[in-house]
């Protein structure tokens, strides 16, 4: 980073002119960056793309892009998709060859993935994993001076939770019954309404538990899910994995990503007219990839909205400690219907919570857990089946989601320091949403709602005629080419606003706000100079 | 269990009588058997138990058995069904009151669970683990005090594996490029042919990876995939939730579960009469549930006729650790495949294995992976591009994956004390496969192959018709009320042979070999008494 501002300022401005300015160059990088998206490691797409005639010496396989499920074929998945794909070629090309880009690191602000960009990960809840894995040391003196003695505590207490303490055993389907007892308390303090722990499914992250809603809801393509645009693409994935078919309702730009009810009447309307069963509705809150924060009054209209059209509401509630204004509150659905009056029997609601979100991020454990709530049992059956064909979550994630929610208390050894790491985390999310919110909209034809909650800006760009007619020769969106010079010119990853969904004509990219606090100056200014290049270049 | 032999003997024959030879009982018995295939815990089970009218409750509610995903309807799973769940209900009387039932304790021998119930994990497995979910500790004196010498070492080096040492964040949708290069050396020391890291994908435990292949092979009814019969139900299960038509070969039991061609070519021609198109033939090498380890001359013929047929090879390897009888090895299908001089090119193969098996048995770990070969670069990218789209396996798994692969070798600090913990694991389990075998096959009416490998037995019992017909009269399956009327009179819970699958007009069960070695007796003098009292009871 030192070197970038001090040594490449210049090569940037050079190098973007190279990467967009000449139509050859242009097609030249972007076909390169089409071509590459194989699977995987550096190391793959370096071999794939070094054997472009490769696939016909699979000749003699059975599996083709002809006979496989057409389902996969069609699914997409932005987040990893193309551009980072890019990204890991720029990387290994920095790897082998330090000046091979006007950059000297890749800064992957694609995905919300907090320790991979340095953030700790929280002491507390590792000193109990830790303890959880290897009991054989909890009677050690040693131990004592390594770990907190409210961890060694909790790791006894969870520990006698577990049938035989055999945290190597496959649990219950629904994860261990008292981590979900734990659980279901935290969600209780939380809303201030009763919480059941048979309602909730432990899961490995929210994914999964999305997916078996989904392989619920969803018998044909006739069933449709009413998802917001812009949408976290894990939705618009499992839909059509699932051969469903995803029903947008967007969300208004103007009004801060608002939820119009009228909107969704509309989309309603539209889908049943093409013959479409709109069985669920997916909102994202805080959202992803827009970062908004429901208002309470919204929420109690898409209740109600929910109610009268019988439609379960799948309520994705994984950033709901990533909030930072002081003018908004998470207030979680069920709290919400429960407050309007409507109980068990009146209205089907999941919510989805993960263990890779809030201040603690801890992505790779992949904990979480969904409340399911409005579900007769016969439907409820069925659930656990499905969640029992796969046998139960990983052990260390169920630890972690009942951690996540009920985090040390005032008067524990950890509670000072853990609270201090809390606050310090969450603080420094809050400041950088906010410098990289004033960095896009200081530029020019950006706007750029309020992060209110997440970890996600989700910027609008007018891009110039020149851009979008440049990005048509390329074949590619115009935010994609747009993501792709800039990455190229400065190693910043970000995605494209098309892999979200948004107002056909609008043009958007989604980045993330979790670089470590020091990088964030770095970034605005390649981001800024990247910009005034781009406009500069293609201006009309 | 000293309760049992000394009191209970009379109290069980007794019981057993009253449960099995009054058909008014059996009837009542086993109804409520069938009403309990509810949720989940011994407290929900209850709870619906209860409420039989509660389901009209929920009339307002929009999710209902006639407008759910039928595939969902149609998926069965017995591993985790009605048995189960009786169990869990008798687990909760005994716990409420203790004598409440003829045994003093519930014996799961229905799946693969060994630390539920009572094996140990492997020590330096979960040093290493422990480390690295808590770096911090790594270089702290009081370390050295709690763990081995090469756990600290192995932890380092895993972490150097990683970028940023982020244990805590999202990895590479196949799993971390230096763990698959780990796992690549074991596989390559393992069959003596290379293995290529971007041909591993890490997964949360092997179903995961097996619903992706299928995800991948099935895109409508008309797609069949070959599974043997009897079979693991996960594939019974994922293929009807992919919509898929499994086409079954039948292992010959007489030649100690064999694989015959004959079959497989006449089932074949079966299928593709019927308009079938035969994508992939699953094999489960050791067999579960039947316990046998191919002969190297079978999996020869299997190759031959996938290779011939065009079929994807789709080998559930996970038991390859667990092979019990010195005449026989575990040879992988890869090795198979490669020392029968076919490439890369020539077949498409898809390994599966996990950390749950083997003599490690970390079910609750949920780490595994898949080895990937002979599909062409375009296939591949469908495959990692469903694997990104939930974005990464656990990392503990995956580390736990590696960790399988290339355990402490000699001269390692650890090398002593994990031989002789897997060595005590082993040997173990071949003398519990042997007893079992033997009491087996010491009972009326019941065959018992041999136990060369997995962890399982799978009794044929020839039952008296009278017992068929009592069966009939409780709408059961005559295993399955044969499996319901030994749970009830001796708390040991097996799996009923029809939820695998097996010759119409035989019937068996599955029983692992997974109860502590020193429960064993009792397990062989409980089940010999009840197996006399209900032949008695139904002899013709």
């Amino acid at each position: 980073m030192r070197r970038f501002v001090a040594d490449k300022a210049k090569h940037l401005i050079n190098k973007t002119r190279t990467t967009c300015s000449s139509p050859s160059t242009t097609t030249k990088v972007l076909q390169r960056g089409t071509a590459s998206t194989s699977p995987s490691s550096s190391q793959s797409v370096v071999r794939f793309l070094s054997t472009d005639s490769m696939g016909s010496d699979y000749s003699s396989t059975p599996l083709t892009l002809n006979n496989v499920n057409p389902k996969v074929l069609k699914c997409e998945y932005a987040v990893r998709g193309e551009i980072v794909n890019l990204a890991q070629k720029l990387q290994q090309d920095l790897k082998e060859n330090p000046d091979s880009h006007p950059f000297d690191e890749i800064l992957y602000c694609n995905i919300g993935n907090p320790q991979s960009l340095g953030q700790q990960p929280v002491t507390f809840f590792r000193e109990v994993l830790a303890l959880c894995d290897h009991p054989l040391i909890l009677d050690k003196s040693e131990t004592q001076g390594l770990f907190s003695a409210d961890s060694i505590e909790r790791a006894f207490q969870i520990l006698d939770q577990i049938p035989g303490r055999a945290t190597g055993a496959y649990s219950h389907s629904q994860g261990i019954k008292g981590l979900r007892d734990t659980i279901a308390s935290g969600i209780e303090a939380r809303d201030g309404f009763p919480a059941d722990p048979n309602d909730i499914f432990l899961t490995d992250g929210a994914s999964p538990a999305v997916h078996m809603m989904m392989q619920l809801l969803i018998g044909s393509a006739n069933d449709g899910i009413f998802c917001p645009l812009p949408q976290y693409p894990l939705y618009s994935a499992s839909i059509t994995l699932h051969g469903g078919t995803l029903v947008p309702y967007y969300l208004d730009e103007e009004t801060g990503w608002g939820l119009e009810v009228s909107e969704l009447e509309n989309q309603l309307k539209t889908a049943k007219s093409k013959g479409i069963n709109v069985r669920a509705l997916v909102v994202i809150n805080p959202g992803n990839p827009t970062g908004q924060v429901l208002a309470e009054a919204n929420q109690r209209e898409i209740v109600e909205f929910c109610k009268k059209e019988g439609l379960v509401l799948l309520a994705d509630e994984v950033y709901q400690e990533n909030v930072y204004v002081p003018e908004k509150q998470f207030h979680s659905f069920k709290k919400i219907a429960r407050s309007m009056g409507f109980g068990e029997k009146d209205i089907s609601l999941v919510s989805f919570q993960s263990v890779s979100k809030g201040f603690y991020g801890e992505c790779g454990k992949r904990g979480g857990y969904m409340e399911v709530t409005g579900f007769s049992p016969e439907i409820r059956e069925q659930i656990y089946k499905v969640a029992s064909v796969n046998l139960c979550s990983n052990i260390s994630g169920q630890i972690l989601a009942s951690l996540v929610m009920s985090p040390p208390k005032v008067g524990d050894e950890s509670y000072v320091s853990f609270a201090a790491e809390k606050e310090g985390i969450l603080s420094s999310l809050a400041r950088r949403a906010k410098t990289l919110e004033d960095a896009f909209n200081s530029l020019e034809g950006i706007t750029c709602n309020k992060a209110e909650g997440a970890m996600y800006l989700f910027p609008r760009i007018n891009l110039p005629d020149k851009a979008i007619k440049a990005a048509e020769e390329a074949k590619t969106a115009p935010d994609a080419f747009y993501a792709k010079c800039l990455l190229n010119a400065t190693g910043i990853v970000v995605v494209p606003g098309s892999g979200f969904g948004q107002r056909p004509g609008t043009w958007h990219f989604r980045c993330t706000i979790l670089p470590q606090e020091e990088k964030i100056p770095a970034i605005v200014s390649r981001l800024t100079e990247f910009h005034k290049q781009f406009m500069d270049e293609f201006r009309g």
